[in-house]
This record gives structure tokens, sequence and C-alpha cells, in this order.
């Protein structure tokens, strides 16, 4: 059970990837069975990222930040760092050297269930997070921590691989073996959802077009 | 006890309700003695919106959207919807799907004690919410609520056809009965405002405009 | 115990004072010993103000605002508020009325663990305040506080004329007599982290540039 | 809208009251359609206390207990305080002395959205009560409120008149209305209850009793 | 993805798993390296138990317990119901009549992050819960859940027969594979900290005992 | 600014600190103007502790409780420790063995805010604790810290001497210099109140004892 860097680890596609970037939190997470919703503080720093990428995952101390540094090394073109510590914490772990960092060796944004820092200028860089806070807390770097081993972030287990999908509505987690099976889905769901749109749009209603009357009725709902 | 649509509700005119938009959600809680404000907890998901509408009330199982579609059917142009669970809940009840059907009825928002999702869509489309939270989990079809019935809302009482007033600053309800009096109230503070606005703006201090010095002195404030 | 207001209080220097506002939340913190930072729940009610001020503290009953009043009295030419309640509350004890009279006696923001209100206004004033939270709740003006004490708020001491250093980071307290010496250890933080930056920048590992790889052997990490 | 006094008031007889007392909050929240729950927040100072009584509600500023004073006068033998502050709050409102009053007055409990004081005389006065939080933040007497009018308290409608039930489960509220058919809903419920658990504790399944497995192979549930 | 029950799963010898209640949460969860404890508000509804047991799990919807009729059918003597809701929830899943039932076929325990009810019941059965909160919301019977699937309860992954470990100080998991090393590790260490105890007890101090004055001196703390 | 034990502290006198413990917690936040109470969240681990003592003050790092035995090295007989993070934290610092090594230096009790374990034998052992919560999560000895120096625990500036009450309601400090003063105010109202408490408990009213009706009454309440 001691600490550990795994340097080799699956990724998806690129394709499927972006596939899945494009379809967004909401689409995935509903085409996935409605499972691998980060919990909802976690919050973007700034709006409109929208992103997915290969998960490099972290298991850091309380207050610890000395593993990212481990973690960036490990890091490839378009992976997304994620953060679990393990026990609940608001420190600022990450910050702009640390992005300035991660984005040279290819990272493309952070999920940290923790605190992150000098969010102005992540902002200015283009460096999406997705933290628990905003808080300038120091962190120090006395304890070992692990890179790329399976956690639990905000009430989700991330297997290093795993796919992120992360926008506006918050973080999505999709398991690395099912990704394909879950853009494919998404994607029949954006084509049924089109549809569907369209004829909200033109002011019909859902009573009608899921025929959802007969059912109401039949449970005893009341029209007065 | 059971569930039911209440489909007729009496609604304030158009001119009071877009009378305490303009007035603003602070300005009007402090027009009805300092009542009406939901809790703190329920913030807009983008800047700058600030409406008023008529309440269409729905009371939903936690984790259950099904009446919504049920409540949309009742709306009218400008009426705004309401959305409290039974119980506490953050699960996302609405996204852009039903965002299009209600705004195809006329509704102009949404006000709900719980969660929110595809929130990027609901700001490109101009459709303001004031949720608990931002929150991509999904929601099921499976049990009855009811709609247009009295709902205890983030802490507030909220009655069919109350008039919702709400801006940055949150929410706040105005009991239909009293809709035109409190309005009269808010042009009345608002006018006795910009008086004093001017004078502070100036220099002068509140302490001389409000006649402040001598109760403080009474009460034993010492300067030194 | 009595209520009272101190009229005199001592300041730091204007250029101190706008090198700290320079150097920022996160650099000022770590440039005194990860000290000074309050609570994470401290936010500022927009993105950009980046401020730095002398403080003239407000320990205020929950729900009265009346000590701000006096408060201003007390305000000179870059001073920013910093008010506590002498319970948990979360009423909106200031809104654009104080905000205008505050700014025309040379404040340039307020710092609040409470609730802060007409965010709107707040916003297009450009008068920036960190909050607990956005709330209209209206307060009464019938007890005393103190003006220009000691007081905790949000976790940390500050003294009248402690300097006060906001930003999207949150907020930092920086003790009047230390000012000048956190500052020139911010400076040189700064410089120093300006060198790192361009290495990283240009793909050097963090692991290589702190010579972290034999203390991480030491301590047993593995790779593998 | 000013601050009042209600002084007469309607009540439920004495018997509805002691039956639903008995019945306890779980099984009168069911009898009346899962309704009346206060928030999860509210608990008791004590284990063990069961009882149930006449609501004589309080409208109190934050952090202001004067109007508890006005409400004991009201009091009639087997009534309950229940105390709900515009807004949130935690100061400890009431503490033994208070108490010694009420409990001369005929009181038999508080239930506060706020916090309570000298718990420790309180249980050994069996003075019962069910608050947001324990705290000894003391309060002052300077701004109304009102007794006796409808309140809002931990998400719940509360007039006064109406009977609350409080025990270790926390507190549901039965309007004065409904309290009598609510009982009789509550005894149905107990004997039905009564043979069901003597079924289960023979150790036959819930499954079987409630004839469930059809339903869920329908829905799709699967055994592997 | 879809709704199912694992009517077999592998469980640890009793031996171990008395073994494992007999050390006690903190132990356990140091002996396997300070990992697997669940959230701190997983709080037991009352003092003094101290249990081990193997996991049967349920995932199941917010606000809906028909799982639980489901998962009871799958157990045997001496397991633990492990509950984790599909979304945030609070509501009371579980009460005296599924306890009695539950009870019956073997279950000595309920973990369970959201709500529980009728504790009192529970108390005088000696049936003990681990919850995130005392709330007696019922709850309905619509919408399929999974037993004896892989769930993330309160942060921490649980795997059907897993050994939960519970008392007064909260609640650990035990991964079925590492069940009988860890009781050993258990072991070690409660041996190992008996000598330490003496020596603290005569007063001898942890600074000598651990040999820290040295390294303490070096990392420059300082005695004044 | 860097770590430090400050091994000489000036201490209350005993009978001074006696007859603080026997007032409690309530009657001192009162005497010493509402003043020096810990946020409400600082909970007893169990109830009927009752206990004042001389502050030895940690400021800890997250999740490293090192600098406790530093601590225990400094404690004289009567002593209790007060713990406060470096940032927010909920990890178990403190167990059995270090209450076996405290008591036999003569601690009376510990105040920390962030989390305690062993709570079991604690409570066996008669060694009272106020916490943030109860967590058996362990911590590290990696990181410096300082002891006997001022620090913010719970909201309340702490410096190393001055007096901890401690009950059922919560947690005050009663700063050194005025400990003597504060127990003469505190044995005041003490003796006031009995003569108030007898005439409550007749059924005289708070209203009529304290003179309250005109003030009502000029203030605008109405009967109804």
């Amino acid at each position: 059970m001691g600490a550990k860097v795994v340097t080799h680890i699956e990724r998806v596609d690129a394709a499927t990837i972006a596939g899945l970037a494009q379809a967004g939190v909401a689409t995935v997470h509903e085409a996935q069975g409605r499972t691998g919703l980060l919990a909802s503080h976690m919050r973007p720093i700034y709006s409109g990222a929208r992103i997915a990428g290969s998960a490099v995952t972290i298991s850091a101390p309380p207050g610890d930040n000395w593993m990212i540094h481990v973690a960036i090394e490990q890091l490839k073109e378009g992976d997304i760092l994620v953060l679990s510590p393990t026990s609940p914490c608001e420190d600022g772990y990450f910050g702009d050297l640390l992005a300035t960092s991660a984005m040279a060796r290819g990272c493309i944004g952070l999920v940290i269930d923790a605190g992150v820092r000098d969010v102005r200028d992540l902002t200015q860089m283009g460096f999406p997070v997705w933290s628990k806070t905003v808080f300038a807390q120091g962190t120090v770097k006395a304890t070992l921590g692990s890179v790329n081993v399976p956690v639990v972030c905000a009430g989700v287990m991330v297997n290093p691989g795993d796919v992120i999908v992360a926008d506006d509505d918050g973080v999505c987690i999709v398991p690395r073996e099912t990704a394909v099976a879950v853009l494919e889905k998404a994607r029949e769901r954006e084509a049924n959802e089109e549809a569907k749109r369209a004829r909200l749009r033109a002011g019909e209603l859902g009573l009608d077009i899921y025929n959802m009357r007969g059912r109401l009725a039949e449970l005893g709902l009341r029209y007065e």
C-alpha cells in the first residue's frame, strides 16, 4: 500500500475523446446510465471551457502538493490532471507555475477536489480548472502520495486513463473500457433530442410527445 | 392530500409586475417589510437577468422531474416556474429541452430549490434560472407531485400567482394580494433614496442625514 | 468592553500598499509565511478587482448595520472597510447607498464576513466587495458595535490599519508592522518565480529544477 | 405588516394531541401524506423526549430574543413555543431562565430554527428543545417581532395552534384543521404495521408480503 | 448498465471479521495505510456499538428505498447493509420495520449515506446505524437500483463482501482480499501501542520515546 | 515567522480558574460582554464535562500532529490544549495514546478545531474534547508548527495562558488579563439571576420583571 507512480497507462483514442468533449457533461452522463458525475461542489474557475481528456490521477496528502510535480512528468498531450486529497482539504495545491509546467507537457486542464489559486492568471492562460474552492492557502512538499492509481474524486471512482469530460455543468468520468460505446449512445441521444427540440420549440407539449397523459391519470393525478 | 394540478390561478396585472421587476429584489424586499426573500443559496446561473412574473408552482419528489412537463401546460405568457422538491435535492431537474418547451409557452424563467443543468445552453438562450446548485444529475419520471399548490421554496411560502422578482441579488416573493401596494411603497422608497444618494455622493454623512449622532451618544458610544 | 470608535489609527504608506496590491493575494500570503488568508468562503462579487488598502474595522451585531455609518466618517482616501459580525450572519448589511457614501469618503472596497446586496449596482459603480454571500436581507439600526477595534474576520485577526490585499483568489491581511518587510519578500518571490516560470514553460520539470528526485526516492516512492 | 401579537388562537383538543404524541414523528408524517417534516438540522438537545402540543409561534429578528418574553404571556398548558428567525441565525435565544418562565406558564418544549444554550440545565429540568444548533451566543432586546402569526420554520409553514409533534426523529407539523383525521390515519397505519412487523420478525420477506417480485421483474431487474 | 442483483458474493471468514471488529476503526484504518475511512459525516445513531461484517451493497435512487427489500433477501448471518444513493439525499430510507426484517435475516447493522428514522426504536432493538443524518422523510418504491454491485459510499469504494468495521469513530472499509493481512497488522499495531501506552502513562514523553528532538531541531524548531 | 515553542507562559491563579469553570460557558460569555465564544461547530465528544484551564496553544499544519508531542512537554497541571490547524482540516489529530500522555502531564482536556478519534476510549478515560468533528483519519509528523503562540481557534483569538471554559454549551475564551474581573461579573450575574429565577418559577412574567411593556408599546407592538 506504499506510495507509487504508475508510468504506463492506457488511454482512449483521440477521436473518441473529442467526441465526448463535444457531447458535453449532461449528455455523456445520461448516455452512460446516469453515472459518473462528480459532486456538485466541483465548479469551473471560469465559464465556457468544454474539454475532455485522459485522466492522470493523483492521490495526495492534505496540504501537500508534492505529487503534482511527480504527476506532471507522466503527462501526455491532451491529458487532464485529477487530484483527490486523502482527507478533505481546501488548500490551494495548484497555481500559475504548476499550470505553466503542466501546459508545457501537454496538459489541458485540472480537476481537483480541493482548492486552486492564481485563478486570474489561470483564466488568462486559458487553463481551465474544476475545483472544490478557490483558496490561496499554500501547501508543503513533505509527504508522499501516488500517481496513476485509482482514486475516488468527489464521490466517483476514477481510474488512470479514464476519460474526463468537463464543462459548465461540472465533471463526468467515462471509464476507459466503455468510452467508445458511451460516445455512440451520446450521439444517438443528441440526434433524438434534436427532433424533440424542434417540436417543443414549436409549442408541442412533452405531455403529448412522450405520451404521458395516460400514465399520469392512471396514477391518480387530478386536474381542478 | 393527493397529487393535483390547479388549472386556473389568479395573476397580477402586467404593469404591476413590470414595475416590480424594475424595482428589483432589494427594494421590493424592503418595501414589503423585509419579508419574502428566498434563502441566499438561490443564485442565478448568469449575471444581469432582472425579471418578474407570476408563479406557476411545482411540488416535486426528489430526483423526479415529471411534474415540470405537467406544469408547462399551465403556463401563460410571462410566468415563472417555481419548483420546490419535497425533500432536499440537488439533482438537475431542468435543462435545455425543458427550457425550450417552457419558453415556447411563454415562460420567462425558473426558480428551483434544487439543481439545473445545460447552463451554457440556457445562458445562450437567455433563459435565466435561480437555483440551489448546478448539477447534471439526471432525474426520473415515476412519481406524482402537484402543480399550482402552495409550496415553501427556499424558506418562503409561495402561492400560485404570487409575483416572483429575481435579479443578481436573489429572489423575492410578493403575495398576489399585496403586489399593487408593495409596488407603490417600492416607488416611494426609490424616490426617497434618490435624494439621499445625491447627498451621500456629495460627501454628506449618513450620521448627519439620518440624525444618528444623538441616539448613538445616548446609547453610550464612545469616541477615543 | 463597551462600544467605541477609535478615531486615530496608523496606516502604512501608500507606496507599500500599492506594491502589495500589485503582488496579489497568493504571493503576499506566501511572502509572510503562509499566514493571513481569510477563509475560502470570502468571494468577490465580480471578477478582476485587485486592490490593497488600510483596514477600517467594524464589529457589528448580527443583522444591524448601524456601525457602518459610524465607520464611514473614519475613512481616509484608499481605505477598505472590514466588517465582522459578532455572531454568524448572512444579512445584507451593505448596498449601493452605503457604497455611494463610502466612495465619496475615499473608500475603495469592502470585506464583510456576512452578506451584501445591490451587487449589480456595486459592479457598475466599480466598488468591489468580498463577502460570505450575496443576500438582500435588510438590517436594523438598533444596537451599538465598535469601529477600529481588533476583530477576527473569517478566521483571521485584523487590526485597524493593517493592509488588506484582495483579488480573485480571496483576501489576505498584512499586519501594519510587517508590511514593508512582506512587500520586500513578495518582490523577491516574484523575481524568483519569473526565472522558474521560463524554465517550466520550456518544458523543464519541477522535479529537476527543485532537485526533488533524490528525496522522493529516499522516502520510498516507487515507479512501476 | 407591522409587529403584532395575536392573543387568541384556536387549539386542537388534548386527546388528539396526546394521540399524535404517542404515534410519533415518522408515523404522523406518513399519515399526512409525507408532509410537515422540519428540515433534518432540527435536532433534540437530549434523547428520549416525545411530545406534542399546540404551537405558539414567534417571528424574531436575528440575535434578538425579546419576543420570547412576549410569547410566554400567550402560553397555555401544553403549548410548545416555535421560533423562526427572520434571517438565518445560530444565536442562543433561549436558556434556563426563559425555560423556567415558560414551564411556569405550562409550556412543554421549544422548537427553534436557531441556537439554544444552558443545555445541561434544560436537560436536568426535563425541558426538551429541538434546535438548529447549541450555541451560547447572547442576544439583545431591541427590535420587535410578532407572536402567533404564520411562520416558515425550518422549511415548513406553521400556523399558531397547529400541532407540533417532536421526538428523536425530529419535528413534524400537523395543521390544526386536519389533526383529527391525521390521528385516525396514524392509528390505522400503526395497526397495519403491527401485523407486518410480526411477519417480518418471523423471517418473511417484504418482497413477498408486498408482492413486489412481479413489478421488479417487469421493470427489468436482473438476478445474476 | 441496467439494474441488477448479484446473488452470490464472497465473504471473509468469521474469525477475521471478529478480529477486525475488536481492533476498531482507528486501528484498522491505520493498519491498512490510512485508507478506507468513510467521510466524517457518517455518525452512529447511538454510542457504544462496535461491529464488523460483510457488506451487502445497495445502489438506490434518491428517495426510493425499494432496493432495500431486494437486498434483505441476499443477507446472510452477520452481514451489514451498505446503501449509497445515486445522488445526494437525506431521506429516511430505513426504519424499524426494515430493521425487523433485516435482523430476522441475520443483518447486524446498516451504513447509509442518507437518512434513517425510528431511531428510538432502532436503539431499543440494538440495531446500530451509521448515517448522514436522522430524518423521518418517507421514500417511494418506484425506480430500480442494484444490489451487490460496487458502490462509492461517503467517499470510499465498497465492493460486496468487503469487511465493514464501524464504531463510535465512524466506518472503515477493508477490502475482502486484504482482510487477513490487515488484521495481522492491526494486531501488531495494538501490541506495539500497548507498550507505548504504559510508558506514556508513566509520564515519559513522545518526544523521547519516538526520538523526535533531533529531527525537530534539524528542521529549525526554536525554543524561546 | 518561523516555527517556535514558547516555554514560559503566564497563567491565571487556580481559584479564579475554578470559579470560571463553575460559572460555565453561557454565564462567562455574558459576563465579558458577549465575547469569546468559539463557533458553534465546536462540540463535546460526550455530555456532562465542565472544565476550565489555562490554554497551551498549538498552531499545526493540516493533517500533521507532530506539534502535539511538542506541546505536551509544555503542559502544567490543569492546562488545556488548544489546537488550531493552519487551514481547515477534519483529520483525527488526537487519540487515546496522546490523551494518555497529556493526562500524565496534567492536562485536563482538549479544544481542537479539527477532528479527534478513539472517542470511546477518551470517554472511558474521562478526557473531554471539544472538536469540529469525530474522524479517525490518521495524520503525519513531517512539518513544523508552533506552540504557545497566539492562534485564532474557531473564530476567536486565543493567547497562551488565556482561560478556556468549556461545557455542554461549547467553549469560551477568557483573556488572562481580565479573568479575575470576568469572574467577579459572572458571580454578580449568577446572584442576580437567582432572584429572577425564583420569580419566574412562581409564574411572574419577564415582561413585568424587566418592565418591558412600555418600551414594546412605544415601538409599536400591537395586540390583536
